[in-house]
């Protein structure tokens, strides 16, 4: 990735129905790394692709300069795709959502209010299908949608563990976000152990982010009639040979439903999200962390610091604040 | 495995609510060696328990001798839970149905009509939602479930290709069975280029009875939505180490739905299976191959010949014929 700066004209190009924002908050996501790689089969499946040389696109946080689409106009705060540049000309069908609520900081439509609110949600109560008093697990548990994960189970009634990477998320997790229990699994040599330690009866759902060692370790603790949304699988994506998982035998002998989603095969359900969620925030009764970056510049360092785990909850990218 | 002979009393012991039956087929099943080891968190869940040095237990079609229980009485032919011996006495909870239909052989309630039956069934109707015209392939597809599965799918109006280890099961797919293809995967060095070859648009269901390799390459080859009922995994069971699946990512890329699943889970829809079931026998619309060997003696080589692939067909064991 590298920095490119240029002269532009901010003007809508003559007759055309695009759509000129200003770029205030970019998101920095998981999934942008494997789009720099080809996934057989997924072109075109919901995700812009990249073009070496040109900038990224991304979700993000911006404000309509000038449109020249009905839809929009001059004033307008959206959120959607975008380009990691100051100023983006996109059609229109990049922009998701017309940003309604500003009340709460604007921000969040990169993280609770925009696509990682709307993954965890959709994740956990509709591919999840959670039960007052079942068991919960959560990896990667104090990022965007893990955090949330969390608390949903809360609301529900669920007894909820998170794993994370530092000493910091851990308490984080247990002392802000509201989890019953969490771990450091950088410090569990024995994860099966660990999981045995938490869940002495097993895990009724499991919200998968991270794949590969911690899935193996999860299978073997899973409930009959377990759930595992598959959410993502972090670990994997930057592994040229991704790690085996060995104990799927389980999904059989517990009858385990494992299912892959996707977050924009919920996007219909938006509406109905944020009327769910927006008074819990309001209330204070669900929390959010973010991690702000400031600048263009610093982008690149926040994007690539999620697959080591920089980010203390949410990455975010500020490129400008009005 | 070792053969014990001994003499015994063909008379139920005085007030007690057993039943004596006299066993005339008896199933090889491949979960029998899954029972031979430990899987944690899963006893009392459905099958009996293996004691060494006791008979093996196992389905069968028996004919009953005496009742102490009013379910049942003297000449009702039975299946469920039998033991692998010539005459058994059992609690009336392991006899699962009595037998209506004997217009049909009796050995068919060991396979199309019994315990695999009910499992091609429900996974393939109940767990894997079938759509008229989807792709579908199915491993271990000659096989007692196989074989099945492969007609169910061409009687919903999908594409089927099976894979088996032999190219004489290869000929019983295509020739016999009406699947549309049907490959040796033994002499597929590439099963993914394989697979790419029968399916060039992808996969829908996966009607999973391997595992391993073959669920690894499957995962590469799935479309989008795609649904893979697990109902087996046999090439692993006889395994220390279980092979690792590296491709699980696809799970999210195409949002797969993985499902394990066990057929005492659906034994409810029994009446239901047979109603479907039975008329498609008689007109010959669905044929059914049976491997049947003769005598107590040849058991256990019968239910070792599993996991190599000796069977053709549903693997049935004759111990009397009336
Ligand atoms: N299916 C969908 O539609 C959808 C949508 C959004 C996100 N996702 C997926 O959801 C997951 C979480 O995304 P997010 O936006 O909430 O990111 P995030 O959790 O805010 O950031 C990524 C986190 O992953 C953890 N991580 C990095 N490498 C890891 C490894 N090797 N093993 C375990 N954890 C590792 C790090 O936390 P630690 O310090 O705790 O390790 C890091 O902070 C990702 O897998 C992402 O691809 C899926
Ligand atoms: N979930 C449930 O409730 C349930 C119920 C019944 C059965 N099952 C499962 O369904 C599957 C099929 O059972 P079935 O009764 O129909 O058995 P079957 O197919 O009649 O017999 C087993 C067959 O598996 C194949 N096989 C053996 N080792 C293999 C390997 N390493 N790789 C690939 N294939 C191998 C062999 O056929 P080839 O010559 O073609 O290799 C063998 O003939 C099994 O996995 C079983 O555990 C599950």
């Amino acid at each position: 990735m590298e920095i490119v700066e240029s002269t532009i004209t901010l003007k809508l190009p003559e007759g055309s129905n695009e759509v000129l924002l200003k770029n205030l908050y970019l998101s920095c996501d998981p999934y942008m790394r494997n789009l720099m790689s080809y996934i057989e089969g997924t072109k075109d499946e919901g995700f812009p692709s990249y073009t070496p040389g040109s900038p990224l696109t991304g979700f993000g946080v911006s404000k309509v300069l000038e449109s020249g689409h009905t839809n929009y106009e001059k004033g307008d705060l959206v959120w959607g795709f975008t380009k990691w540049e100051e100023y983006s000309l996109v059609a229109s069908t990049s922009i998701l959502f017309k940003i309604e609520h500003t009340d709460v900081p604007l921000s969040y439509y990169t993280g609770i209010l925009g696509m990682p609110g709307m993954t965890a949600y959709a994740g956990f109560f509709e591919v999840a299908s959670p039960k007052k008093g079942e068991n919960v697990f959560v990896s990667a548990a104090s990022g965007a949608v893990g955090q949330l994960v969390g608390q949903f189970a809360k609301l529900t009634g669920c007894y909820v563990v998170g794993s994370a990477g530092s000493k910091e998320k851990v308490d984080l997790l247990k002392n802000k976000l509201g989890f019953d229990e969490a771990f450091n699994y950088k410090e569990e040599p024995d994860l099966n152990a660990t999981l045995k330690r938490y869940f002495p009866e097993g895990i009724d759902i499991y919200f998968e982010n991270a794949g590969g060692k911690t899935l193996d370790a999860v299978l073997l603790n899973m409930r009959v009639h377990g759930r595992i949304p598959v959410c993502g699988m972090i670990s994997q994506y930057n592994l040229t040979q991704p790690e085996g998982v060995t104990t799927l035998a389980n999904l059989i002998y517990k009858r385990i439903r494992m299912e892959g989603f996707a977050v924009f095969d919920f996007y219909h359900l938006y509406p109905k999200f944020l009327e769910f969620i927006l008074p819990h925030i309001r209330e204070g009764k669900i929390v959010y962390v973010e991690d702000i970056a400031e600048g263009l510049e610093n982008g690149p360092a926040a994007l690539v610091g999620l697959y080591s785990g920089r980010n203390v909850g949410k990455q975010v990218l500020v490129v400008a604040r009005e």
